[in-house]
């Protein structure tokens, strides 16, 4: 029988960096996880064992050590686009380069009422992500947060759903929203001023949240793209993933207690899971 | 500005099951983790909060154990086509339907020498896993497994790769090569029989590995792809993605001994990862 | 042959529990997870299977949700000395109840530039955690948080360390110290102001973290517990442990590079981990 | 305020090893994760930033590598007994050695039905521990596994517990029990052969596990306690902790269907978490 390779790609991940920049008398500090993937001529090492064309896996880590020397990384997309332009300009046998980047934050902490020039707290499970595609066509940048924990304990019902044989869910006014968010939105064409747009989205993304009056998760997610959208028109499109953490209402009914919505089980599974990608115009 | 609404999709994840059947004298056990999402007419939930059409994610799960009650369960793969099918033959606005399985395996326990009726041992991180999609068009069935650990000690080599100046990498003849295995396989038209494909398939991975003399991680890759399509017809292609988890020589130089490949340290990260497909001819 | 039991002990772990308190235009909200252990007279139940003196640890569940229904929870120590006495008020078999409360922390969300009043940021991975042991004896009151990390990068240095045949360590006057807190403090007698200690104390550690020009991990960790002790005179001792979290320097002398403590490798493993306790005069 | 320096240790966790022996035509291999904890004159290190009398926890970890490489590794124990005796041996400031060694086991691959001489499968998440401690006055060893997740589906009821306000738990003559074994022994003086007396208990306590009509989680860690005990004269005492991962019946009765035993949700919070240590006569 013939079987030929389809669809290949490798690379290196989990290249963890720390960057420290030292200004006088204040430190800034990046921490970030970066993956690379190449798509290129490299059939001839998976059907032959013929590694001439392959750039070693620990050779790209190396490559991001290298360049993060030199490199401001001032937003996690500048570096990404020149770590995805490495290996295009270098290596004309590459014909794409998708560079992953997570950044985890660390906040500044604060010491006797002032923000510390040197001395940071961890910022929790949320991370600021960005992937750059390079192809011979150009560059792709999609950029985003995950693992951002928000709730609400107000202003979110759902009802009027259809109802089958197996459907026991009773209607409600009044629910506890709890998500983890992962939001991940496409820039279009021409300069961005990165870190702007991500915190415009991220802000919109909350507050809008914060504010909605939801029917539903799948609204709420709706109102929250489209706001992002509107606030920002350097990006073309987003793309919003919300698990529904459920917190149970407690029933005390056989203790001779009532649970007017104050006592809940957070659940971790099985959990709802809305997505949805809003485009513009 | 005006947005659309794109590509959505709703369900319910983390639907764990444990299937007890009872047979005289002897028990078996199914544990698996199943997840559904749903396509189609939804879009008024999103942009209006009009839940009319919503089958719920918690109704997914009610039926989702509805149906284990009288389902044999005797493959992940005719479970997830009953599931899938239920949804799309009972709700017209539904366009697709994707079920995903993922079974954790239980061994019997050996008693006196014995394989015991009904005591079990985990079965460790590998899952056997499916995804089942079925529109208007169709069902689609590709399956697979994950978490597959394995490692060999000889017969991998890694040399005669490309050199540029962020090279460093020495050339080996001898490496431990050790890989927590993904293999998802596409099913064609026809019926199969799922537990013997899934054996086989899972098999002739493992051996081609042990056998395998190895130029390079994409080699063994492609021949251990090439191998399971040749050993069940019922496939049509092949995904496998492989993590180089790197086992380091310790250097021992510096306290006099010398270390001929026998003391490593294994890492969690960075890893490298190698994927490719592989299709029939 | 004869045998005995020893010491035994039984509970529920990990019952959570999202408790909404809803002031007028205001909600405040609480994430715990609880486990309860119990000890006394329960040998019957381990040498005969006689449960007849085996609270459940069902009702374990069940008690810790009735008990919150009405319970105003200011302070996990409040809520978990109800939780112990309750155990040990109305069985008289039971000698000893401990409560391990973990509260994970929800910040107000900022909206327009003010607090929201019901929406929440998940606050990481930092927990506030509470062990509450009563006996006949009395009750003994721990406090403490974990998995608080915190870094910093200047005032760290490393030196004058015994050496042997094994050390190939470089002195060093400037590197990354990054940990991930855990400290857990002993209550003396008399009424406390829970929330009070716990914010100073915390707030004593990391300032002292901040400001220390540390020699040790080990002096750094004496300095934090020792300005801890001093910060609140309701404590009588605390514990530290501190994972020594490396950033390794990266070195690019092979690509020409310097790198004056600009590039790290953030690991997980291996780690340093020093503990200490230090005890009130 | 005067404070004082309590109990200190510090040391090295997580240094991870994989040893490979070479015999003609067959390989061995162990995968260890290590901690290394010392007590002794370290206090002028937390007090003063003297660090004269500091083993540097990367000297800890170059000790593990240089000792693994000539050390036959046969039984964790012997390992561990190795690398606490260095400590005291060679540092007469140290005065307690501690050494953690969990094992993750790997099996020969099975291939054309024989094993295969250097192809190996993980084994999931069951792991050999031990704990060396070593002062003065001599060593002790503990040695166990965890992460040993077993299941039955017979022979296990529940009943016949005492009832409160808050029980709602039915009794039960049927139902799933599943647990996660941690088992930890202490062995007595004189010589012992590690891994016979490994497998011995082992085996005894899975089999004990199987056999057992259980009445309670309870009874059946007493009796797996105590047949460990009389399976192997070399350990003086056992200690068990067993969660009960809950295993919940599902009502199918809203939907017309029965639910003989047969459909079950497993589930991972909150758990039971039962404790006994049991001691020869």
């Amino acid at each position: 029988m013939s079987n030929r390779l389809g669809h290949c790609s490798y690379g290196k991940s989990r290249v963890r960096l720390t960057k420290v920049t030292r200004h006088a008398g204040l430190h800034e500090i990046r921490e970030l996880s970066i993956a690379v993937q190449l798509e290129g001529a490299f059939a001839a090492s998976y059907t032959l064992g013929d590694n001439r064309q392959i750039i070693t896996t620990d050779t790209m880590k190396n490559t991001v050590y290298a360049l993060a020397r030199n490199h401001p990384i001032t937003a996690v997309e500048d570096f990404g686009l020149a770590l995805a332009g490495h290996f295009m300009e270098n290596f004309d046998h590459v014909s794409a380069s998708t560079i992953r980047l997570n950044e985890q934050s660390w906040q500044r902490m604060v010491v006797d009422g002032t923000e510390h020039p040197h001395a940071f707290v961890g910022g929790g499970s949320e991370e600021r992500t960005s992937v750059i595609k390079r192809t011979q066509q150009g560059s792709r940048v999609e950029s985003g947060v995950r693992g951002l924990r928000i709730l609400k304990t107000a202003n979110s019902g759902f009802k009027g759903f259809l109802r089958d044989r197996y459907t026991t869910l009773p209607a409600t006014d009044d629910r506890i929203f709890a998500t983890l968010l992962t939001a991940r939105w496409r820039y279009g064409e021409g300069s961005v001023d990165w870190n702007h747009c991500h915190q415009l989205i991220r802000r919109t993304l909350l507050e809008t949240f914060a504010k909605h009056k939801s029917l539903s998760v799948q609204q709420t997610l709706y109102a929250m793209a489209t706001a992002a959208l509107d606030s920002c028109t350097s990006i073309q499109q987003i793309r919003l993933a919300m698990p529904n953490l459920h917190h149970l209402l407690v029933d005390l009914g056989s203790f001779g207690l009532d649970n007017p919505n104050v006592v809940f089980v957070p659940t971790a599974e099985p959990y709802g899971l809305i997505m949805a990608t809003v485009r513009r115009g």
